[in-house]
């Protein structure tokens, strides 16, 4: 129900007997990164094979192909899920050949010269068969005359702007690269002898794989025949971690830029009830976006966490509404509010961010419908009020709602009792509070703050980006 | 997860043109009854329509159909899933033709007297189709002379004994029974001029419908063109609530035997903690059936309430698992435990029963291998030693662990560092306390006591039955 | 494309390891008899098994349901395809309990006094979960008080009227039954120690079985153990032999009523072009329908024969027409005409039976489209006047073309040069130049004259039935 | 169960406000040049869009999809299907974007220099993502500076050689082009103000199109708004029409190379009898690719016709065989002979060509099994000894039957009673006798005598190729 959707998850599994399985275990683990389509490369003895697909990954794989997903590598990817539609060919990994064989690549984040790459291959004759970032920098590399990959990738990368992690297969060898900023999360493991590399830690621990480290922003990772060696692209002077993986986007269960999710999200709740505490019987959450957050709230105000809504999980992505005459019905439909647990109480609800506020306002709605004396909402991230350029799929910003109200008018739209938004020193404060290496500088901020550290989109008319 | 399968759910509607896609909603919120098959019967101006099927409600149900099941009266009914495999004629309702027309039926429960009422019906020359008790019922009514169903129901109730909750359609009215014990929910609510029954009132709040009542013990509604009038079977000394339905398969939104659900969890938690305190860090919930009373637990211990697991969402019911290496994968895939929230803690988990065993012993191991320094498993109910004949699909006796071992062997086989489980006065009082009006005599506790208030299945050597 | 529907198909094998495989091979060779449903019951040491779906023989099974399909003993029925809608209610074999056990029976045929049997059936308290004749016997069946099956069929089959061929398992047992008349063909064959039957030898070609004769009229034919037995009804004074068997139904490859049907298609052109000679420069089928007499007519008249249509194997059941602006797309998609052959070419086209009429209208106005100078029509079989009350789809008799208008007028309404329908004694003529034995009154020909050797439906007011 | 699989169909119709509704209708009727996969590319205002997938065209299309291929342009290919496996991405048309805008394009063909065109590609720094010819021409394309496609053609079908017929769309222009051979057929036609071009006749029939003429060899046709332009690519001496288009692959109502399809077939029948008389009694046909040839044979010896096998519709691509004891099960459940009609008879057989003769060997043995007292083979071509290298999917060479025995060594291996194979001049000569301004010259018959009018594949090592 979220309104904001990253993104992509991408791994890599190099010198594991069954690396495509893993690869499918690993996409189970990052599907919340991405229900789009879902696909894996592998490579046996230097020949790749394919399987990729529109929707979850348990919609694209079945049993068998794990026997024609041969060989001890492996990539995979899942991407997002548009409102739009299905467009098959923008699945990934893409496998091409080129003039120094067979390239499979994958790609989380985005490009912000992605139209002026395009304009120029074009010029000297490329074509393209999807829009994903991916084909421009598969485009890039095939120009290279070196034949070495780790060598024409710092050729290639210098070239683009913007926030990617990339996993390749190339001549029987796994890379594994980031940005400079380090947008977006990366991390390395072993499982016994095989190293293993995926979006964030949970897939480890599906995989009972081991946390070796974080892929350094800027770094390129050869694993070759079980030897690992990195290089480098030229650094920048401060990283420019995505906060709102942070906030949302990632597990709670992960490691993600070294920090503990659960933790920061727990450390972003009782400093949002230090900012905006509120005279109320009952926290509760909207699940499971606002749920850590709403605990920390909780234990550091104490007023008593609770249950409010019940979350039906037999719901799908989509059911029948014939009638389209209740609006709330889709919210409804998904999570009801628990009367005998509201009913006649001051409600403290805890989310993590107001995209268009839609959803939020039914939310108030149904807990107003099911008795619920004041409703109090709070918020564990700053208003939301300027859209990303590197890898989140953000309405227009004439649809946030906090960059065309102020926070009093968006309180009276939602019809909130009270409405607070934890400030962004607070958030950083909290970061480094959980972990106090972290300075505010390491992050991007700019959906809240309008710092884009590596530029907006290059075509100025350009919309948010979609692709993972 | 859980190793307890209910049941059914079933709902109906009277006097609403949208019936049959107010069915389809209400069988959306009883979803967590029944996963095996679903369908509906509507009747429009004396033609019924039917729809069911194997899967879930979204897997059966297509908007197109709405339009087939035309008419302003609709029953609905879910069924569990077996393990065992597909039998599609075992779907409900069963719509029949017989001496007074056409009829159809859903049912909720489980007769132990059906070998019995079985044999006597062949032996008069009826023959069988399916094997659910539904069917039973139907043939004993069209042995009625008698044409109308409400006075003919009062003749065959007589004869059946057991659990049933039943909705059925005939002549254009709505029937609503309830077996004599009220063993299983079915409650009474109103949607503008409609009248609606379910099983559970959460069917209620997704139709927007008001609460009227339960349908009382031993009561058969009868819904006819706006009117509702209602009939008794001869009362027995005591209800027999199923105390599960309050354990573990209501919802938590749910008023259930005019108890509301997630508070009586709560209480259960709370006494929990009092009969069993733990010396610990934390308090976690086994998702999602542990989740109320593990925050009660919290809240009278003062021990902080956690999420100890990640609970993965997009994993349906099957995942592919080629190796099979990995026994606990399967659990692993759904509930991944957040290392950062658990290591080097000790924590309180708290589940609403053990079954088998199987699921909760790698439960504890995972958190373990997640770094936990002392596991304390807390149970919300007393050990479940017998099987249920009414309703529940319980393993055999011989597989259920607290009949086979002692609390201390339990404890010892799943590597907990202490186990408590809530005893039997100790629920019925938090009952009591939720609601004074509740007396343990009310409850049928066979599960964890033996005493069957209906009797057990007529065939010595039958296993507990199956159908919904 | 043909407008009239049979049926269909049933087969037995007893004795074989993969009986139901073998069972499938016969269906996938009378799916000409039936395309709505299809199943099969297999018995393994008194365990029957069952799978049954609507749809081809190929959409219903998959591999893995052989495995489940144990035993050497099975029956298979193929049901054909209404346009009202699917009820998979109705598929067959039917598998139920009763008081001697449990029984399996596939039907083909239709019985006259279907409505005053289930009339009394319900008055005596039974329910009906289908509208299949299948489901009458086997009630009667149960109300018998004899265990053994062919004792209890001589006493229920005194009650039934019309036409069926049954196949049944009952006790580990094969039945196989023919009504007195034996409308509806059913044949007896070996394979190594197996027995099997089916409605057509067809499907012993397909098995590499041995044909052995027909089941004769009236024959109870039971198979036990390798051993097989027969019982007779009292017999009737005619057969009645369903003749559009041979003129349409069948399989040209097959032997029915002891008649290679090829043949007698082929000995029905001859006649007809004897009867009804042309002066004409081809003659051509309509393919697959009127292939057999068309040559028969054109080695008769010595008249070139030709094809005139090219026929598309790939469109299946259903196209797309979004536009229906073309009442003729729905023909030509199927059948497209050969210019080359036909322009300036005068015309004998040669097709089995008009029914409505609309499609040969169609056909005729392709032909002329197609550049043919003259266009005759052949009609190896008299004028469809009476709809039929044995086991054939047919519309009302206000939509028979040859039951509101006369010869003339129809080829007025066809826009043919001329039209020429076979004699009924000249098409009972040519069966018994093929077969001398064969009798004119052995032949139900009903459909033509009006003369029902069983009788109609008991309710006057009923159409013709459309189970098989 | 035909050998040989040709290849690919291709269509296009410009200027009609159901574009892709037609480009549908149009893949139904040229089906039988491609099974694999399906795809159209619809243009409205310049705007494409694009369906394709694996499978028959019912299988890809659903009646949803034609609004989103609006416009009035389009163009449609099907693709053959190999038994090697699936694979997506070689779906045609190709969509791509390159330094010109969005273009589309759909080949059927084969191109003998392939391996050198995509090795010189990328050396430039091309990326291929498909196995297909279609991506090099677009490649070629794209690399041409000139922006007017009829322009940058001349160039770059300068550098390409073997076989092609290309549809494409580019800047609201359908384009249609045809090697300088004319290989593979295709042909111009009128739908009212709309024009229309397709591999075969067969398509306009369907669309009630007028045929206008054949798209010349060496020929680009532009049709821009309504206007109809040609230009020429330098001409080579010969013609080299794909004979075996008129000896199977084309629907024999089709004009091809300005031949009628079915007559030129029944004249190599003719023909064949006079080569290879046979004293038989019947004349049969191997439904349906030898049932022209089989009727020319008939008509010419006097023999008479018969239908020898009957054909099974309703046998999909698959069906299930678990025991694969019976080698002749999948021949026989699609062709089952006619006993009656064969028992003791002497039986000219005829079909188009051996492969590799399995086939034939199997209904040989089948017709003996049926009763057949001598099998005389007749073959309406040449011995089939050479492989194609233009867009026929032939065996490699040494399981070419022809290439490897002696015509007496194949009769002994079928076991025929006799075998005469249609000599190469007896067949063009047939031809002319059909149309007698074709030339010998005009016709490639590679495969019967090596002689290969566009040269072999560049790659000695290269198997021929599969793509269509």
């Amino acid at each position: 129900m979220h309104e904001l959707r990253e993104q992509c998850g991408i791994c890599g599994v190099s010198g594991h007997p069954q690396a495509s399985y893993l690869a499918y275990l690993g996409l189970f683990s990052l599907q919340h990164r991405g229900q789009e389509s879902a696909g894996i490369v592998s490579c046996d003895a230097g020949k790749m094979n394919i399987q990729k697909g529109m929707g979850l990954v348990n919609d694209v794989f079945s049993p068998n192909d794990f026997s024609a997903l041969s060989g001890d590598l492996a990539i995979g990817h899942t991407r997002y899920s548009t409102t739009g539609g299905s467009h098959p060919e923008n699945a990934q990994p893409l496998m091409v050949s080129y003039r120094h064989g067979q390239m499979a690549l994958a790609h989380n984040g985005n490009l912000v010269n992605s139209d002026e790459l395009r304009y120029n291959l074009e010029a000297k004759g490329s074509i393209f068969q999807t829009t994903v970032d991916s084909e421009i920098i598969v485009h890039l590399l095939a120009r290279e005359a070196e034949p070495l990959v780790e060598r024409a990738l710092a050729s290639v990368l210098s070239q683009v702007k913007g926030s990617y992690c990339l996993v390749m297969i190339k001549d029987g060898k796994l890379f594994a690269v980031r940005d400079v900023y380090g947008f977006r999360p990366l991390v390395l493991g072993r499982l016994g002898d095989a190293h293993v590399v995926a979006s964030e830690s949970c897939a480890f621990d599906l995989w009972g794989a081991q946390y070796v480290r974080e892929i350094e922003p800027g770094e390129i990772v050869v694993i070759d025949k079980g030897e690992i060696r990195s290089s480098h692209l030229p650094p920048v002077k401060h990283r420019a971690h995505c906060v709102f993986e942070l906030i949302y986007f990632a597990r709670p269960d992960s490691l993600v830029f070294g920090l503990p999710v659960q933790e920061v999200r727990h450390a972003f709740g009782a400093t949002l009830s230090k900012e905006h505490p509120a005279d109320a019987d009952l926290v509760i959450a909207v699940p499971d976006s606002g749920n850590c957050a709403a605990l920390g709230y909780s234990q550091e105000s104490g007023i008593p966490f609770a249950f409010g809504f019940t979350r039906n999980h037999y719901v799908g992505r989509t059911f029948i509404d014939p009638l389209q005459s209740d609006r709330d019905l889709g919210v409804k439909i998904k999570l009801n509010p628990v009367r005998q647990t509201l009913e006649g109480k001051r409600v403290v609800i805890v989310d993590d961010s107001i995209v268009r506020g839609t959803t939020t306002k039914r939310l108030i709605s149904l807990l107003r419908d099911a008795g619920a004396a004041e409703v109090h909402l709070r918020i564990s991230s700053p208003p939301y009020t300027w859209p990303c350029y590197y890898g989140v799929d953000t309405p227009m910003r004439s649809r946030l709602i906090a960059s065309e109200k102020t926070i009093e008018e968006i309180g009276d739209f939602l019809h909130a009792d009270s409405l607070g938004y934890l400030s962004q020193s607070g958030m950083l404060g909290a970061i480094k509070g959980v972990q106090p290496q972290m300075e505010p500088a390491d992050f991007c901020c700019a959906c809240f703050d309008g710092n884009y550290p590596a530029g907006k989109c290059f075509s100025a008319a350009k919309e948010p980006k979609k692709e993972g």
